[in-house]
C-alpha cells in the first residue's frame, strides 16, 4: 500500500502527491472547473468524486482492451493511485462529430457527423492557450518523437474504438474527447490523465442532450446532474 | 497567341481572365494590397508591375529545376499567361525562420532559425479566416487526396531547397512563403498562384530588413522600395 507523501503538482482539476513508491502517485481529483483556458472558472458540487470513478470504469475498461496505461487502483472517493509518467506535453483530441472548435474551424454545424475520425494535436501551453498544432511543429518543438506521435495515434484510434462501443451500450455518442499521454520510469508511452465528462463530449443518443463540461462552458444548468448521469449509465450508484 | 477575353475571377490581388485556348488564362497582377483576411486594405503603387515580374522570375527558375508551374511567358508589364488550372483550397506554407502567426503560435522569439522546416496547411477560406488545419481535416473536408498532399509537401520542400539557395545569392534570407497549387486539364498538379513579396517574407541576411508585405502590414513605410530592392536583387533593372 503506498503512503500519501507531499503534493508534487496542483492542475486546474487534479492534485498529484508523490507516495513512499517512487513509481507511483496519487492523483486527488478537484470540484474546481475551468474553461477557455482558464478565463472562466467555477466549481461543480461533487465533480472531483464523479470524475475519479468515471475514470476508474473507462481506465479498467481500457487496460482490459490491452491499452496500456497509468492506472493501477481507486484509494479513495477522490483519490485514485497511478504509475508516475512524464506527461507528453500534447493534448490529443479525437473527434466523431463535429463540435466545439472543429466546428468553427472548418465550418460544419455542431452534430454534423464526421464521414472520418479526426484527430488533432494540440501543443500543452496554457500561456499560448495550448494552440492547433501539426507533426512538423511537434519536431522543432521536440514534444516528441515520430515513433511516440504514431504510438500515440493509433492508441487514441483503438481507445476510440472501445469507448464508442462501450458508450454506445449505454445510449451515449462519444463526440469527442481529450487524451494526454505520459511515459513511465522504464521509457513505456502510457495513457495518462482522465477520461470524464471534463475532457470528453458525451451526448444522449436519441435527445442529444450534452452530459458533459459544455453544460458549465455554455451555462446550460444542471452541471452535476449530468456528471451523476453519465456515472449511473456506466453503472454506478449514486446517493 | 492567346487572345484575352472576359474577366473570369476578381481576387485581392490579382484578376484572371479567359484566353480563346480554353487551356489558358491571363493573370493581370494588381497594385491592391490587403492583410489580416481583408480587414486592411491598401494600394502599393507599381507592385502589380514588380509581381508579374519577380514572380516571372521565380517561375522560370523553378521551371529550369524540373517544378511543374502553371507559368507560360510574361506578356506584358502586369500580364502573366498561365495554364488554366482548378485551385487546390489550401494554402502551403513553408517556414525557415519563426516569424508570424508561427513565432506566435509556438512562443518562438521571430528570426530563431528553425531547427527543421515547418510545412503547415491552412484551409483557403475568406470566411473562416484561412485557419491552420491538419491531413485529418484535409480528408474529412475533402480538399485533396493523400497522394496529392505528399506531392504539393515534396514539391514545396524542393521549392523551398532552390528558392532559398538562389536568394542566398542575393543576400536575402527565405523566412517563409505560401504556395498554392492548382491542377490542369490533364490532372497534372502545378505550382500556381504567385511567388512574390506578397506571398513571402524576405529579409536582408545582414541587416535583417524586412523587404517584403510586413512593411505594410506593420505600417513600417518604403513598402514600394521594399518591393523594388527585391526586384533589384534578382536582377530586375528598374527605372
Amino acid at each position: 500500500m503506498a503512503v500519501k507523501q507531499q503534493m508534487m503538482y496542483e492542475g486546474k482539476a487534479k492534485k498529484v502527491f508523490l507516495t513512499d513508491d517512487p513509481k507511483l502517485v496519487i492523483v486527488d481529483y478537484k470540484d474546481d472547473a475551468t474553461a477557455f483556458n482558464g478565463e472562466k472558472k467555477g466549481q461543480i458540487v461533487g465533480k472531483g468524486a464523479l470524475n475519479n470513478r468515471i475514470a476508474s470504469i473507462f481506465f479498467r475498461l481500457l487496460e482490459s482492451k490491452g491499452i496500456p496505461t497509468h492506472y493501477v487502483e481507486t484509494l479513495s472517493e477522490r483519490e485514485m493511485l497511478v504509475k508516475k509518467v512524464q506527461i507528453v506535453p500534447i493534448e490529443l483530441v479525437v473527434r466523431n462529430i463535429a463540435a466545439g472548435s472543429l466546428a468553427k474551424r472548418i465550418g460544419w454545424e455542431e452534430g454534423t457527423i464526421l464521414p472520418k475520425v479526426v484527430i488533432e494535436f494540440y501543443y500543452k501551453d496554457d500561456e499560448l492557450g495550448d494552440p492547433l498544432i501539426n507533426r512538423s511543429h511537434i519536431d522543432v518543438l521536440n514534444l516528441a518523437t515520430p515513433e511516440q506521435i504514431a504510438d500515440m495515434e493509433e492508441m487514441a484510434r483503438q481507445i476510440n474504438i472501445h469507448l464508442k462501443a462501450f458508450l454506445a451500450d449505454k445510449n451515449l455518442l462519444l463526440v469527442d474527447f481529450k487524451l494526454e499521454f505520459g511515459v513511465d520510469a522504464d521509457g513505456n508511452l502510457l495513457l495518462a490523465d482522465e477520461i470524464s465528462p471534463d475532457t470528453c463530449r458525451f451526448w444522449d443518443a436519441d435527445t442529444k442532450e450534452k452530459l458533459d463540461k459544455d453544460r458549465f462552458r455554455r451555462d446550460l444548468g444542471s452541471v452535476e446532474q449530468a456528471y451523476e448521469e453519465i456515472f449511473r449509465r456506466l453503472g454506478g450508484v449514486t446517493q
